[in-house]
């Protein structure tokens, strides 16, 4: 069921063994599904064990059905040496690990495994290397944003007057499912629960949020206050929608504004100025801008037109307006004023300058764009003004 | 929102306390969210910093709404030993952190802001004190239980001839959904992941799955290799249905089967066998018993009935009949060979002897129970045989 080139993975691992050599290090140790599935094109509880000169080897606990020359079949770290031994391989002195994300406890059992190695991090190179996309994640990431614009498209026919912001939200997700989604929701970090992504009604995008998100939401449960908080939606509010693009291994990602009904002229403005960010910053962000230009830009628009108070946020403010995607949903390179990173061509990045107005909710859109030599090239193709539910 | 009443959160913050003076060391921070939901009744991005004879602090990160005289808002934890000074409290030398679960780098630079105190994991402490339920937690899963059993009993009607495996799943989330699941599954540990549990249909339960799941099943994306395969139901085969109890913040465990029409005699045998196993079990299993002689009592009975190749699993055979819920689905204790854990009063377990038969399916049942001084008290009320689908 693999959807990973050889040429895709070929290319990484000469990636991962230049920098196990620029790192001094002797080799680099994979364990998590996003990465295992970037490098290896198949997931599973192990190890993957690569060296700077020779083929990766496979540590397989689970499953049985994984083959290979370069297969081990293991059961504990602590067998390691002695089946690196049986390979003619000396046990590492220095491993490059994935340690932003592996726990603290698995890392030192894994160290003193191994004999005590010096650790260094490969996370943010893998997170790096991740974000410049080959064709192939590129077209499965096009291919996600088309499924996702199929189910937007069917949000007027769901909406029945006197419905919870949750009933619609629920009928987005079985549309979602039935349009192909996945139904889990890739996240990179410690702090970003969430569950097929987030319908925001009306006052509730008001309500801060304990997670890194650029807006909030009260929600159902108190160990996952976020998005709906299951009240009827009302007549000249806003519903946000920004559900999960998860329909191949590479998300998209895009929000679109609905309304109840007729809504006030100035929310139309806002989400009007929303639309124009995104026409200017199509323009201005290309190979070579810095992502903290960006936000820059768009801050420079949002204060012009005076609405900063509003702009992400009121109560509590994202300072950030937009990020990569790919595997995951927060992928670099991020739009936030201390960026360091630099736009490559073939970066996916999702941009999402957002508004919230109190009494109305918030309007505003996101789409999914490539970066190109000359501009931002739009993946997200579906309609971009408020539609209205009636 | 909260649902965790002062007595029971009082009541564990003295557990840690005691556990911080035992471990001899200077304080416990929490920072995953549902640790901080257990000991404090609401999450927040940030760190909970209980000592030995104070009340705790909470030092917020994020979101702006968190109210209180023990609240200190911070932005890095860097600020971490200027803000207990303005406490008059010194920079602990000796902490006890959520090792097992938090990364590995966040914990490094944990350790250095705090001027480099010695680490030891509250982790296993936490789970342990959590295996062993209060009332309100009882209520809780009790209620979860019968919302479960509830949304069950529809599967009969969600049923179509030659519709797919997939297809069955999603009419089934749907209807949990609108009963008032959660949506999100949360699970301890790296190996784990899932959305919204699984559906093995046919030969598709013999899969060796990746994941520390019981059963397998091949999933429909790569990244996520787990449930349905999207392939249509085949009469004489079975449905295993094992989805998530998550209608409130604690998780009871359930799974039924059914079948497509009419299957063979011994299918049914062998699903009377798991009922038979369970009868055997809720007199056997009481407080005072060891896990591991649960383990051991189910295995003498599926060794007298000839069945230990098809014993949860086939190609890939799981190594435990049963695991404690709560706050997350594989909680302590765990029923395994090599289990030393004692069963408690007030402990939830899920038990699942489960068999795999080729060309039909898996079969048995799973049940959550909660643990008394004479047996095992049911908390899974719904009908036990196999139900045809037609």
């Amino acid at each position: 069921m693999t959807l990973v080139s050889r040429k895709d993975i070929e290319k990484r691992i000469q990636q991962i063994q230049q920098h196990i050599v620029h790192q001094k290090a002797d080799a680099c140790i994979i364990s998590t599904p996003v990465n295992l599935y970037y490098l290896n094109g198949q997931i599973f509880d192990g190890y993957m064990y690569i060296m700077p000169d020779k083929e990766p080897l496979l540590f397989v606990k689970r499953p049985v059905s994984i083959e290979g020359d370069n297969v081990e079949y293991i059961r504990k770290p602590e067998q390691l040496p002695e089946l690196l031994k049986k390979h003619n391989l000396s046990v590492p002195k220095s491993i490059l690990l994935e340690s932003d994300v592996l726990p603290f406890s698995g890392v030192m059992r894994f160290q003193k495994a191994l004999e005590m190695p010096e650790l260094k991090s490969v996370s943010g190179f893998l997170r790096e290397i991740r974000s410049v996309k080959s064709d192939d994640e590129l077209a499965q990431i096009r291919k996600s944003a088309i499924s996702h614009a199929r189910v937007y498209k069917q949000i007027p026919s769901l909406y029945r007057a006197g419905m919870t912001d949750l009933e619609l939200q629920i009928e987005i997700e079985y549309v979602m499912r039935k349009e192909g989604s996945i139904g889990s929701f890739r996240s990179f970090g410690e702090n970003m629960d969430i569950y097929m992504g987030s319908l925001l009604a009306g006052d509730n995008a008001q309500e801060a949020s304990p997670f890194d998100f650029a807006l909030g939401g009260k929600g159902i449960d108190p160990l996952l206050p976020l998005g709906s908080a299951n009240k009827v939606l009302k007549p000249g509010t806003t519903i946000m929608i920004d559900m999960a693009g998860n329909y191949t291994p590479y998300l998209d990602d895009m929000t679109r504004t609905f309304s109840v009904g007729e809504i006030p002229e100035e929310a139309l403005r806002a989400h009007q100025l929303s639309i124009d960010i995104h026409t200017e910053i199509i323009s201005f962000a290309k190979e070579g801008v810095a992502c903290a230009d960006v936000y820059e830009r768009t801050m420079e628009m949002v204060v012009e037109n005076k609405m900063e108070q509003y702009f992400m946020g009121t109560t509590q403010q994202a300072k950030f307006v937009g990020h990569g995607v790919g595997l995951e949903i927060n992928e670099p390179p991020v739009f936030a004023p201390r960026s360091r990173e630099i736009l490559q061509k073939n970066m996916a990045v999702a941009f999402e300058p957002k508004f919230v107005l109190p009494g109305i909710g918030a309007v505003g859109i996101e789409n999914t764009y490539f970066v190109t030599e000359t501009g931002l090239d739009k993946v997200t193709i579906c309609e971009e003004n408020i539609v209205a539910l009636r």
